[in-house]
């Protein structure tokens, strides 16, 4: 066995994009508990309670949803360095930025779908300002007492054309580890699930059904415990926002789900649960296409929507929920 | 046997004394998730979701901590009459009163200890304004998705020289029940736990160790889930809430619970959890000096401070805490 | 206001058929966590940790799913002959029977569909045996630790061809109130929550889409938290016992619900949650066909099955069940 | 910043002592619900639900309690290597052992206090048999149903004479990280949290106050949920378990915990809940005097014997324990 590349420390901040940035900014601050942690431009920096940077959402006016890039931070600069001269070397394009709120140089590229990910090592570490100062000090942030009080971002899916194209590219690039998978009968991987660190997975790619690049599948925001999940129902339910499918686990990765749409028309997940991969030698999980037939782990068959719609959104989804029947 | 009085429907609201109406009013607003639902004189009305009735909570300005009265609704304007009628023909003094905020005429009386009690029929049915609709029409009032988020007011614990003269008391002339008790081995009545209703208890009396009279032990709101307390008690804490005690169990009545003290000195609980009491001819169930000495159902000690301290406070309570070695 | 008859203590005990008697029995001891109080012919008798009853579940061996009868408990003796008297004066046929494992003689008769039900007073206190014993003396037996754990039978749904002929039948002669209701656009009652007690409903009628007479939609039997319901769901997915809906909340009722087939084909379900009725007043909760169509408290629309099959199975549903796409 | 030593992967397994094997057996077997895995001479090895390896518990019978060692898996063979050669280098005396139930070749040392450590990198990965074969894929066991249902082994907490040299000897050595810490007035370190990965720790040591070398404070299993701790408090309830201190939240780590004693007197906790750390530069999280006398994180006083009791019981526990008034 080769020693693992292990140079991506976790999932740092995600940016999404919004026709609608006051409603959104609503969403993420009142009814998931989220804080604002800067502003520049036409975007608002967002923090969860658990955050020990200083964002992990940038929310940014647009003309319509998706993601504008999302963000790795690595274990040390010599690590980003690494990933910078993998990444060069194997031909990727990508250049220096000066940095962002919250973070220092960053090295952006795009992956072969088309969506952005940038590296960064230096990072602000959040203090909290007086009135969010937390009563117990292994906490960056008091816990919000508002809205669902989700604690930290928890993992990006993306649409892609091809899957299994992408995965290969972060393997080898990255270094992320592919720790589940749907593998149709013809071969096709329909869905893959990447891991930069032990949570078993910050970012998945699932096939996007209208062929079209570059797009967002949904963003997840982790809570505590499964019950603060229901109580996000109730809150949902209270504030007319649209739960596509949910509360109920995933047989992949067994995660406990409950999935949104945000004002500006992206899929927000709330979620808890799941797994941590304590094995070095983990051996991915390779779900069959009559597996995955059986639906959810207990039972739920999945809406038609939820292997259609993106952000994006594309006139081709329309033919598609049609012949779904809706 | 003979057929039980069931003419009290269920304990309604109760009055709270607060030196620091303010703070108070903070607590049960923003910290358990109350609504304001009313203002007269002194006094704020307060309200849970879940309350069918206008408010549960009156919280009036005063110089010291304390209980003004509580009140029982009856199931009928013919059982109140009946208990009215009961009162006068043993001797109890009492009076009509045109009603406060949210009711009509209640008859108040004292118990033998001197708390105040008030019955009455005639409550006004809660409309919820536009801004606190709920999204399920059998739900009074919408979530609130801030702080604790409690449901209705459970149970009041008033303190008594002599427990057993006011269960006497309230089983003969209100038909309250007597579900659990504490009986020392000497024979007197340490503790008494009283129901109107199917919920094991509304009303309890426990020893004054200061042997003062007509003071309050505490108040207790009553929440879903045991997850809601837990997620409670870190609510509290970044709120700077003393928390007195819990979340545990209690061997008796099985209430999961958590006791604080709100601004104005009075000790509120949040509990969850309990049980139904279905038979129509439940045996009270008795506790020994020697199995309450075992402390709480998981096996915590209770504090000192849960014995001998009320509102509003006495002297005495320092010598007793003193001798309880704090 | 005439003052209500509040004759019947609560839900008793449900008898269940099963053509699989001995599947269905390890679904309810080792799945379901309820232990065996008694046998007696082809019937096995069943318990919850909560019944302070003997016996909540009798199992009987028949060619066929479906319901032998249920059986309330009345609040007295004079309420029994109360409700007989009743029954009588309203023409309709009953008689006496001996008693059964657990209680004595009963009343039984039919409702307008066809079920039969039963009502009695003297009931046999469960005392459990040295290896049940409860270590906390206020519950009847002591938690099982195994499987589900349900603490007490919650309610039974029955199907009807005409759910408001039988509304009206209980509500005059048993006094069950109506607590929820759905009304259709035409005037047809849809559906009837009735409730003999402070839980906010013990029988529910719903309209028999295949038009057969006395079937049965589902018993529910309850637990404590939502996190059992939960908790629940992977233990029937690792016992292969179909779910068919949930967890998720419905709207009516507001009751956390997960239903299963068991091996007999009845349909079960394991419950949480829900409200408590304390207004003696309580206004009926009527909902519309418009409102209906909304799906479930959280969004899921329920599936097609859920409103054809019952037990004993009719060849009707297969037609209905294609008709609705499946 | 020098990279980081990482070549640990997880706790791997704990070996306990216990006099009384058979009632240990019953409590780690029908109480916590873990499966026998194995046997060999006198140990028992038993697995969590979540274990992907064979085994995380050896169970050895002895004359008293403690534990005989821990083990860590490495990331690789080549981090086994390293970590061998390292300690070989700073004058630790080890040797290599040939493997026990599970895994393969093993090098064994002691920390500075006495306690025996093994590293190894080859490892049986878990096959389970028909009976335990679970529905989902990515889940090594089914799920018990079987009383806690523990899903893995959690971390461990020595004593030690000096907690800061056992702590310099692992950072040194194996590369554990401190993430919290208690720092006395006196500069004595009283307790230090290691990790070997994103856990935020897995090796506890805390100081022995009988001043005795090589004893065990506790082994932990964690538990999904908190719901699930508070499930576990009534199962140990009703099985006689003496619970020492919990359910409740500790101040540092935020563990939600619950501690009891199995048969052979070692003290066992079950948990849940806690953080992941994500920096990579975590910043030690160093706690006064001052701020642990405030009790637990919701203000539970911990009990005396928390701080004295060890495994192996040692004389000088009961006068310490005389001094803390018990």
């Amino acid at each position: 066995m080769t020693e693992q590349i292990r140079d991506l420390a976790h999932l740092s901040h995600v940016e999404v994009l919004t026709p609608k940035p006051d409603e959104s900014l609503h969403y993420f601050r009142e009814i998931l508990g989220m804080e604002v942690a800067g502003r520049s431009g036409d975007s608002v920096y967002l923090r969860c309670f658990g955050d020990y940077e200083r964002s992990s959402l940038k929310l940014t006016a647009a003309d319509h949803g998706g993601v504008g890039h999302l963000a790795y931070r690595t274990v040390s600069p010599e690590a980003l360095a690494r990933r910078v001269t993998a990444l060069q070397a194997a031909g990727v394009e990508g250049e220096w930025l000066d940095g962002d709120v919250g973070h220092g140089a960053a090295y952006g590229f795009h992956d072969p779908d088309g969506h952005r990910i940038e590296l960064f090592w230096e990072s602000e570490r959040y203090e909290a300002p007086p009135e969010l100062r937390p009563s117990l000090k292994n906490q960056p942030q008091r816990y919000p007492g508002r809205g669902v009080g989700v604690r930290h971002l928890d993992h990006v899916n993306f649409l892609a054309v091809d899957p299994g194209e992408n995965r290969a590219f972060l393997e080898a690039n990255l270094g992320l580890r592919l720790t589940e998978q749907i593998m149709l009968d013809d071969g096709t991987e329909a869905g893959v699930w990447l891991a930069s660190n032990q949570k078993s997975y910050d970012l998945t790619y699932t096939r996007d059904m209208t062929r079209t690049r570059g797009r967002l599948h949904h963003v997840a925001f982790f809570c505590d415990q499964r019950e603060d999940v229901l109580r996000a129902a109730d809150i949902f339910l209270e504030h007319g926002i649209t739960m596509e499918s949910g509360p109920h686990k995933h047989a992949i990765q067994q995660t406990f789900f409950l999935y949104t749409f945000e004002p500006g028309g992206n899929r927000i997940e709330v979620c808890a649960g799941g797994y941590l991969v304590f094995a070095p030698d983990h051996e991915t999980v390779v779900w069959t296409q009559a597996e995955r037939a059986k639906g959810q782990a207990w039972g739920m068959q999945t809406v038609a929507s939820f292997h259609i719609k993106g952000t994006p959104s594309v006139p081709e989804e329309e033919a598609l929920l049609a012949d779904a029947g809706h």
